[in-house]
């Protein structure tokens, strides 16, 4: 799915008609919510912008991933997560080099989404590929696709 | 400013009518860039979401912190920050306790503010307030607020 073209609205909203805790069964969602369910791998693609994914894909997190949907609160630090099982790969795109987020940013990136979000709604197996230098010539593009296309038909076997 | 109170549009968009290049001059911001430029300080409050500000807040910054406006590139890896001698105060929040993001997330919202984002704009001095368990009856709510209270009389002098 293109959350761009889509239009979808990355503005998560509490108030009177849209409570918390019905957040994880929001109709405007129901779509996604069933792609989410059936699917065994999400595969998330975005441009880090400022170092992270962009401000449409992250609303998209905070309106998807709810308590209820994704994981559910048991008292303590960390909830049981409801989307055990799956797996997930991301690949990003950047305008600088592929190891600035690792260098100068200590893979702050990763963490975000590794720890902070899928290892809390119950998913383990995170995979990453982080591709720099997408606006130079000398960027090797194709082979970049390749090496996506390569993952994906060896996992697809 | 609020953002949600305003109803502020968090998708950065580019097409043929928004150009990249002229996202620094996008009359929907222009008053916007008129208080950060105005501002000798900043202030962000906002909730952690998945050990992130929430998407309405990034999408702010992916709109606002354009290239022209915030910073200049120069062909190297580091561009000239324009928002030079600013400073910035972060206020956060979050249910769990305040030393998760720290001890579990490697800091990684700090690293992701202040280096990914500030430090890149030309901003050096930024001050992190992170308080956690906000949900909680014995979470000192009163000692929290007074404790940024303080601080903002303290610079002010």
């Amino acid at each position: 799915m293109d959350l761009y073209g889509e239009g979808f609205n990355p503005v998560l909203v509490f108030n009177a008609e849209k409570r918390r805790r019905d957040m994880h069964a929001d109709p405007d969602l129901a779509r996604y919510r069933e792609l989410v369910t059936w699917a065994d791998k999400l595969v998330f693609i975005y441009p880090l912008f400022w170092g992270r994914p962009p401000a449409m894909l992250l609303g998209f997190i905070d309106r998807m991933f709810a308590a209820g949907f994704a994981y559910r609160d048991k008292g303590g630090l960390f909830p049981e997560g409801l989307l055990k099982g799956k797996s997930v790969v991301c690949v990003s795109t950047m305008k600088g080099p592929a190891r600035y987020p690792l260098l100068w940013l200590h893979n702050a990136h990763k963490i975000i989404m590794r720890r902070a979000l899928f290892r809390f709604v119950g998913i383990k197996k995170v995979k990453f590929f982080e591709f720099g230098r997408m606006e130079s010539p000398k960027g090797r593009q194709k082979e970049k696709l390749r090496k996506v296309y390569r993952y994906f038909r060896t996992v697809a076997r």
